[in-house]
């Protein structure tokens, strides 16, 4: 299999701690990309029409996007469990993966709005809504950790936090989140969290 | 089941044409709204903190985001074949799912640049890059439509495109993609349909 990836997309570090979990990361060959909103990767975009990464193309030429198809889909491919079989247990990873994505996409967002668009243009109160949906669900998190689970809610949810302390150092989740702190901690020194650390 | 809707939402239009298809559409009871990625709507957060529309709340209290999770969940509920029971074709509806979402997701950058940000405050180049977006979905699509297809690719490509139709009415996309006009214009007939028109 090949793989569009980026060393600093959030999206990109769900898809590789999943191959990790399910024992495929070593069949996945990494592509270089430039994937960016205003200029866009033609390369990408000959083989997926959204030009983003995480794109995969699978080895009988189908190309899988985007991060929650191509998690189900190596999950698949190596009967894993990362999407547990358990139905209760599968909804719930699946709504928690829904929830870290909202977090994920307020924090591209808002990455966007204050590396890519110039400062002029900026809007704060559009910055303030993007930062407060981050609150709200970082505090629903704080309550709910995903505790003893590694499935792609769990995933997703760790990506996220891992993609806040790459972009936004400055804000300090883990202050205001003593629980989802210590349920990071630990889940960060999992193999596939180790090997598959965002670079800025 | 209750289900946070917006009249608006090309993300609840998804939702309510799968419950249409798999028949639980008079199973859900519809909850107005105000959800807004600036004033954010406090009733929605509170179940959900994303906070967004469609936000679905089960039988059993459980609260499911978002519309693909939400899909899914009906689809399984009514053991329908919106999600294809056969791999292949799953995993080609899904692929194709993401796709028209990010359709979706371009538009909807769009709406609020163009119609919530403050007009001193709009880029140009980031509203080509989103248009671009757009453009090479539909191509794709217009090589690929979904020829005889009810699923949740089909769904979602159809939401997309009624919903360029009602907030950008002056892109004429049926001109210069006449096979996905023709394939759309077949599948706008069905029930599930015309029974859930975005209204603007």
């Amino acid at each position: 299999m090949k793989l569009f990836f980026s060393p600093t997309s959030p999206y990109v570090r769900k898809v590789m701690i999943t191959a990790h979990e399910v024992g495929l990361a070593d069949k996945i060959e990494m592509l270089g990309s430039a994937a960016h909103p205003v200029n866009r990767d033609r390369t990408i975009i000959a083989q997926n029409p959204l030009g983003q990464v995480p794109t995969l193309i699978a080895d009988d030429g189908t190309v899988i996007a985007d991060s929650r198809v191509i998690c189900a889909y190596l999950n698949d491919l190596a009967k894993g469990s990362v999407f547990p079989a358990d139905p209760k247990a599968r909804l719930q990873a699946e709504i928690d993966q829904a929830l870290g994505d909202g977090i994920l996409g307020a924090a591209l967002i808002l990455r966007y709005e204050v590396a890519v668009r110039p400062e002029a243009l900026r809007w704060p109160d559009w910055i303030s809504g993007q930062w407060d949906k981050i609150f709200t669900t970082l505090a629903h998190f704080e309550a709910h950790a995903p505790e003893g689970r590694a499935d792609i809610g769990a995933i997703t949810l760790a990506s996220a936090l891992s993609y806040l302390d790459l972009r936004f150092p400055e804000y300090d989740w883990r202050r205001t989140h003593p629980k989802l702190a210590a349920w990071y901690a630990g889940f960060e020194k999992q193999p596939s969290m180790v090997a598959t650390v965002l670079k800025g």
